[in-house]
């Protein structure tokens, strides 16, 4: 998954050890998490707020046979609980967790906390508008990443980024092959682009930067 | 679509228009838009920020045969055209756009601005995560709408909110009959209580607020 686009470079765990902030500070509790270890689940009925101190942290959905990861959360991103998804520790982890009320009071006074949450939830909320794409258009999607996998076998080139592969064919010719529509396939390539999973070198050439993602999608996960 | 949790009462029109906001106000361009007219498409590449005067705007995700509402916005709400869905104007509709670094300015001085955002995000982000259960278990939703459809035509009772049904039926064995796992039947509840169709009145009893869109789920909308 590609770094978010940053609203703000400020270091919010800077801020909050400042003197000046160390009544806000006091609010917050620390909770430590080992690699793999649930923090929150859907049905938990708590609403709160936490600052990631250290460590890694996945956004997803689980159902029965799959999972979709909606965000990496890192070190200075904010996230509430009441969103409906599990959070996991990547590895070991830090958190700083708050209630909301003292949240609110936060933003109130450091309004970049605010933005840094805009940033996260607007992470979250494309990459789940990727997700429902990637359902409705199901067998497309799958498809096409069978489309490319194939091709990078046939022709691909290893470079120091990842696999560049001439397609050799434009979207409308893909969409032929496929027997979908242009714009699902424009569609769909651009969601492979957004979740970093490919880059567009050219029209007809590609570079393929996570293939065992691609290998999975074509696998139905 | 209920009306979401507001993290703040403030009215951010008064705000804008107060003398001291005077210099923020003249950033903004007003922008009208008759019923029935697209503000804003997903292939739009510019970022701006509006907030919707007055008037009414559904953000929806649009495909070649069926369409998803995001969210219903309403006066004094933020939004960014960034997001990757289309917004229509539902009635007639002003709205006052700025760029992004204008807003940005704006909630730095005036952290409310930031917490509408992330209201409205997180709205978002929950009516996505319920139509990502919906498409995940498609046959299971529809199945559900079906046997609730029925189930009022059978044995539902007109009362003012809407129609009284006694279920009869433990979650449990609703799964049963419709041959999912409970799990997947008690989330597919939750999220028609979360969306506003219906309401749960007791273990056994729920409360049909909107059948028009339980039927259309049943018919695969």
């Amino acid at each position: 998954m590609p770094t978010r686009m940053r609203l703000t470079d400020i270091n919010l765990l800077e801020v909050l050890s400042s003197p000046e902030y160390a009544r806000f500070l006091k609010e917050f509790r620390e909770q430590q998490f080992s690699k793999k270890a649930i923090l929150f689940s859907p049905n938990d009925e708590k609403n709160l707020v936490f600052l990631v101190k250290s460590g890694k942290i996945r956004v997803y959905l689980a159902y029965e046979d799959k999972e979709f990861t909606l965000s990496i959360l890192e070190a200075g991103d904010i996230y509430s609980t009441h969103t409906r998804a599990f959070t996991q520790a990547m590895e070991d982890t830090t958190i700083l967790v708050t209630d909301v009320r003292n949240f609110k009071k936060i933003i109130a006074e450091f309004p970049a906390f605010g933005l840094n949450m805009v940033n996260v939830l607007g992470d979250l909320l494309k990459n789940s508008i990727t997700i429902i794409n990637g359902l409705v258009f199901k067998d497309t999607h799958l498809r096409l990443a069978e489309f490319l996998v194939q091709a990078v076998k046939d022709r691909g080139v290893t470079v120091e980024q990842g696999i560049k592969l001439e397609l050799g064919l434009t979207t409308e010719e893909i969409a032929l092959v496929l027997g979908a529509t242009r714009q699902t396939v424009s569609v769909l390539l651009n969601d492979l682009r957004k979740s970093g999973i490919l880059e567009k070198l050219s029209r007809r050439t590609i570079l393929v930067k996570d293939l065992k993602r691609l290998q999975e999608i074509s696998s139905g996960f």
